[in-house]
């Protein structure tokens, strides 16, 4: 049995803490949130303690933490965790300063724990059938690997302005998809975009319309369209052609009625949002952390998968500023001299 | 090169006359119709002579016959076409009379000539994908084969009138599709049906809605639903389940244009008739009759066939009064006596 | 917060229990199984007290009791239920005896309390939009409604035997789906089948196999069809087929994974098992259950619902021996004369 | 009657030979090729003359030319045409070389007659509903378009050295998909590209796979992939996401069999080429200039869409080349001077 302190008590952080309370092999022992009274509901209503401070946990006998706070503390939570030596599973993104989170992998580089970054569409079972069918060559070898991403309604304008932008908050996610699924990352980025959702958008700094080409070291092209707001819900989808074959992770439909009247068939569309439709995978992801601690070979997403979809991000987000292809610079922290 | 005349320039004449004139080993040499004005239209677009007798096309050169006339017609002159060794590629039914029916196959039986039944569904590609996989096994032994028939719209009353009914006009044709793909004819029928399309095909004696159970020989069971009237054009289905897989001719779409929006997908519906459905069978029908002729193996429907469908059709309409389930009672033709 | 006991300690006690803890507004108090291992084993992981005797429960506070414990213990529990004026959540069949069973519907009638009948397919996402497009004319008049009933793999000889067959065991919910949805009962019913699965289930009297035609009083016609062997999962689909238009519940596939290669397009089958395909609908039972009892309007099924489709499939049943087309004798239970 | 001559007898000239001959109001007076066999073949064939030289037919009282001969035959034939008065239809591309095209264009202005330039895919019935879908708004504004163009097999090399690369060869059809369907033409084109399927492409000076991005002036975004090979038949889509909705011309299935067997759905996969998918769109497009040159109002492709199209394909060429986005350079034909 795991026992978790969670740190965040907002949505993400009561759906973390749900599912921590209902896993067979998971506990929540302690919540905290900056907002105590936020925490107080989300700790009573699951039988879990509240933490008055971050040190109380450190301090606990906890197994692992869950950090689901604002983005602006995961750096230190992670810092603070790595240093008493408990696992992490850690909401994405790091840390919106590329320096600092290099920091956090330096420092975990050196205090090896177990840390899992947030990228949980790795555990859609439809994403995973790609995935298996692009591993296994059952396409053949990868030649394009096209991914679609659009949520139904944009952030509020005081997100945008904190988010770091469309390329690093919300495309981000599918430059992990394409490196998870193509088994390498990108050479150089091309990415074009532009506000035509909202004018806000641009006025803020940023785009909500983007398309972005990746070139791989094998060859292989990868193309991710991202808008931040459709007429029809939440769009998310997987295309991987290969050298024999095709694979998709299609649309998921929220049903099966399909009604026949005049010259139409009418049938049910998309989820409402991103988190009805990725719902799921948030359990997947915490057992998989479980599971592994546990001594399972189980894989997921880490902290250098973390850095890295973070630093193809900001390639992007220079080739968008300058419309010309930008080279990724990769980093890898260094390794102790052996004596 | 076939030489064909057409005996009946109507509307399925034409479609006949047309595929003749279209086809690389064909040639459609007479029309005849007792409306001359039609079969001169016919003839003289399509580059044939205008016939003024069935006589003059049983003295004439033709290589085959294809009688497109009127129902009463066909007895008569698939008789006259046996008698002067003529190839017959006939619409269906042979005649609403059983008895007359069998005089027929007994005379062809006495006079071989080859004769083919215009049960064209059975070319369909679809439908011929499911008669692939049952005969294979790939889906193993059959158990259930249902078939589905729901047309736009009801014909005319004075048409019902003269139909033979639903049974026998319709459903006749899945009568044939069923023995062809469970390769066996039934034992026993029972049928239910009732006019709640029109109170007037009630009057007239009919059903307009019918559902019959097919008890087959090997113990499978065949289900076919019937309906004279849909909101949403022409709706025809086969579905084979087997003890190890099932395999279906879904419905065919008029286009592959798909919408989504708000929280529905909206797509192409079905064909607005039979004929725009079934169209390319025609011609199909009509290649398999030629090849035939011109030696090659190339199977279709014959005058059996024909029989047996009506046999069939008559103990269901006999249920249909009944209410009871009816044995089909068969008939063969008797071969002459040894001398 | 309702307090339930539980009777019933197996794999669908398990079910219920764990929805009944997991509930926001239910509460798990007693467990009773015959075998007190299996009781005691999902108590403790439930956090619920063992109940020693059935007696404990009809004396205790709870405020409703589920029952799924096995078939022949049902009518008793439900009569000791009704006298304790405890609201009853009841698995189906009530009891394989009709007379039975009408007694206990009379006791009802004379004592009521809340009892929902576990025809748990009501609650089906997909079931619901078929009854919804029936019941708000969308489609027009109901005239066909064809269902599908296909489980994996036939349940043991030994089940066979004390089943009351296929169409009082499998069939029934079916019954059922096709009353709720027409919105009236069969007027007769036409019932074939055979053994073709397995010949040691014919042998005990049963078939796997069946047909069913039900006549209703509005001129409709409902077929179905169930087996007991699939060789691609479990196969539930309801089609509703009206003056205007048609809609499906149609086969819920287990993913979106789509492979093209070759001449062949490949995507994901069906579930492994009924209760795979149709697990969500156990929760949404209960809800109903639990939001009644809390004073909402939620339908659920009832007990009378469950002697109606009990006598639907008594008269299936003896169509099958007869071969005949059968009326269905309802049956209601008196009420108290006036004094 | 519009009465046609031919040039060319080869694979395409023959389609569109027959397309003549079978359309009602086109007649095939006589066919040209330097291959005088293939021309004697195809013309009598279809009961049409052999001209022996191009001068023959623009002497003769031919209405109208089909130019279906090798490329670098176009523009001559085309200026004949102009200069002969005679309308044309013309196989793209109008010449390789840019300048070659501005002059006949030049030409065409000075000397009006109607010319249709064979993109072809225009007359698709699933295209065009996406057409319809974007320019009615019912998707709102035009956002993203995304089109795939990918062929089973790739061209023999001695044809790739000819055919001016696959950007002008294959892409070129889907840049005039796009600025048709968006309605306007690209300010910007981005194209990334490499020899994935074939070095030997590579040695050429060509590449085989390749993805384009277009900047379109009402700030919509244009994705077009194309490959030169797939191992899963002829994949050709259209995807239009607006700010309401999104429409799709999805994959054309060849037939509809479906077959369930264990855990997998298998179902009919895709055309073996372009030319089974599109063969259609061969007499639509005839057809459409016919009715144009008899005076009907029927929209087609025209010179300067050709033009267009092959501009864009030089931006795209020299972008591949660069590695930059590069601005298309768009050219009008100078209008006389008013005396």
């Amino acid at each position: 049995m795991i026992k978790f302190a969670l740190f965040g008590a907002g949505f993400i952080g009561n759906v973390h803490g749900r599912n921590i309370a209902a896993h067979p092999k998971a506990q929540l022992s302690y919540v905290f949130d900056v907002n105590q009274h936020s925490a107080q509901a989300l700790a009573s209503s699951l039988g879990a303690a509240v933490a008055h401070s971050p040190e109380e946990i450190w301090n606990s006998n906890v197994d692992a933490v869950l950090i689901a706070s604002s983005t602006n503390t995961h750096a230190d939570l992670l810092e603070a965790a790595i240093r008493a030596g408990k696992p992490v599973f850690c909401e994405k993104p790091i840390d919106l300063n590329i320096e600092r989170v290099k920091g956090v992998v330096q420092l975990a580089q050196d205090h090896p724990v177990p840390i899992l970054v947030g990228f949980s569409r790795r555990f859609d079972a439809n994403h995973l059938g790609v995935l298996e069918a692009v591993r296994s060559e059952t396409i053949g070898k990868l030649e394009i690997l096209h991914l679609t991403s659009r949520g139904p309604t944009p952030p509020p304008i005081s997100y945008v302005k904190v988010s770091g932008g469309q390329l690093r908050d919300q495309t981000i996610h599918f430059f992990d998809l394409a490196c998870w699924i193509a088994g390498e990352a990108p050479l150089e980025v091309y990415a074009s975009g532009a506000a035509l959702v909202d004018p806000a958008i641009g006025e803020a700094g940023d785009v909500d319309t983007s398309l972005v080409i990746l070139k791989m070291p094998s060859g292989a092209f990868v193309h991710i369209d991202s808008s931040r707001r459709t007429g029809y819900g939440y769009d998310e989808r997987i295309e991987a052609f290969g050298s024999q074959g095709l694979v998709e992770s299609q649309r998921k439909p929220t049903g099966e009625v399909v009604l026949y009247k005049g010259q139409q068939k009418t049938s049910n569309g998309l989820h409402a949002g991103w988190f009805e439709r990725m719902e799921p995978t948030f359990m997947l992801a915490l057992d998989a952390f479980v599971c592994s601690l546990e001594g399972q070979t189980s894989p997921y997403p880490n902290l250098l998968d973390g850095l890295q979809a973070q630093l193809i991000a900001e390639a992007a987000a220079q080739s968008l500023q300058t419309n010309r292809p930008v080279k990724v610079e990769y980093w890898l922290p260094s390794t102790p001299a052996l004596s």
